[in-house]
């Protein structure tokens, strides 16, 4: 499976996503494999809140990207509980004929789980397709606030989507709740108020800007005219020449992949822990807590003794 | 401390909770002497966009409950970065004569590290004041998506916050991004179109309704007026009979209870984990990761390996 996935072949990345995301024990294997091979996809991040147009703006670009010659895989990733599937990319984009284009992969993904383990699959994927040697990865998030933070670290360019009149997104930007993306577009821009709301955009990025980094390009785009998209394709190349010329984006993919590890072992702990409340050894202990017999924090340390110690006094053997 | 904290003195309450804030070592034998007290205050979690008007709403709360002779302690949770103090519940009430009132207590916390860590400290905070004796808690977060979820576990009942035309809202609670609250409170009820956002309000919740759970109560306000008070204080009653009759009240607290166990066990591993990597010792395994030759998830156990196995070993005595 890894050797046609490496090959590029789009059928053994289909079957390796969905491994990752029925957390199959032979993922990981198929990961360990084609990891050498990844690093080399552009990533960047479009994320916006709902009714923005974001699936439109993905079509666009996927369509201009292979008008440049560049292979493009997009990962949908909806933290939404399984509702909504309908309304996903794929089923629009497979519509639109690039099903038949060896070039282009499309998928979406939902949530199982923790958003933690979301965040995890996801990673995974961009992975594969990073193996597979699709030459942009696109990463479709829904989000306002920290949600979509989720899959930030293991992408290049944040592009935040937003239409005229999304009053809350300002207010978000300016308290800090939302960090500042790389690249703003306010789509539909053939709505009333594109002009203004842009300019509200600027001001709002302009007090709430962070350290030495530049302030993110405002752009307005029409995602079904199609207009605007070279400017966005200009201002995603902007940011990525940035980071290069900075040494900014291997230090980033440092950070981002130092985090992963982060994460996957606090996983792997959290489902070590699962396991053992669900062997029903932590039910006496929980039960202490409920009674207000014994407080969270010393519940918490006798919880991972109990948890963690056999595994790990076996634990010579790590494979 | 301890001591004068559950005999509710304020100034107690106040450096325990600073010590939780501060993460001194102090503040888990605190935790622990006074959690056999805990479990007897009534907790409404206050959550919305900014800008909506909860800190006027909370204030208005505050007055009314205060009226039926009950103490009320508030806690805002602030996830932004730092920026925004000024427009902190904590100033604005100091301000308006409750400064004097032994029976309300009012504490701003915000973000140090993870939003993970933030949960942690602000459920401790709640369990304080609790302790402290006061009735009734109400725990302000900004948000809208996910990440006033945090404290979610630690709250009977939720009140989401929203003013008329916040469509972003109505898009959140479709697409299943937004969990339906308790209760949704329309504020400034005096803005034109009042009426019909509440009608869509109660579309889009019956669309996304979830199981068995009663539809919230939605309501119109004026906090600046102090209208529909009464009726909020009314449908937050409600939601407690309907817990307490479905025995639902104990059921969700124990739940949260295990799930704030297994969050300070994870962010025990975290820190656990970081202290590791401060310390030097994983260093080289991460960078044959960033050099693509040690893939995440083996890198994850090796460093679970490394960082948790002497403390365990040594874990017979655990405190």
């Amino acid at each position: 499976l890894a050797a046609s996935l490496l090959a590029g072949d789009k059928r053994a990345l289909a079957r390796a996503i969905s491994m990752v995301e029925d957390r199959l024990s032979g993922a990981e294997q198929v990961i360990a494999e084609i990891f050498p091979a990844t690093g080399r996809a552009a990533v960047t991040g479009i994320t916006g809140p709902p009714g923005v147009g974001k699936s439109t703006l993905i079509h666009a670009l996927i369509r201009a990207y292979r008008e440049q010659g560049r292979s493009v895989a997009t990962l949908c990733v909806d933290p939404s509980s399984s509702v909504n599937h309908g309304a996903l990319l794929g089923d629009r984009v497979r519509m639109s004929g690039f099903h038949n284009d060896a070039d282009v992969y499309i998928r979406s993904m939902a949530t199982r789980g923790t958003l933690g383990g979301l965040a995890a699959a996801a990673r995974s994927a961009l992975l594969l397709m990073d193996g597979a040697g699709f030459d942009e990865l696109l990463v479709e998030t829904v989000g306002v606030g920290q949600s979509e933070l989720t899959v930030k670290g293991a992408v290049d360019t944040v592009v935040l989507v937003l239409m005229p009149g999304a009053g809350d997104a300002i207010q978000f930007l300016k308290a800090g709740v939302m960090e500042i993306p790389d690249v703003i577009v306010v789509n539909k821009r053939d709505r009333g108020g594109a002009e203004s709301f842009a300019a509200e955009l600027r001001r709002a990025t302009s007090v709430a800007s962070r350290g030495s980094a530049p302030l993110p390009a405002i752009l307005l785009t029409d995602g079904i005219a199609e207009e605007g998209i070279a400017e966005l394709i200009d201002a995603i190349a902007d940011h990525r020449t940035y980071l290069r010329d900075g040494a900014l984006r291997d230090a980033r993919r440092a950070d981002a992949l130092s985090e992963a590890v982060l994460d996957l072992a606090l996983e792997e702990v959290r489902e070590r822990l699962l396991r053992a409340i669900a062997a029903g050894g932590a039910e006496e202990l929980l039960e202490t807590v409920h009674a207000r017999r014994t407080h969270p924090a010393r519940a918490a340390r006798l919880l991972l003794d109990h948890a963690l110690t056999p595994n790990l006094v076996q634990a010579g053997r790590v494979p």
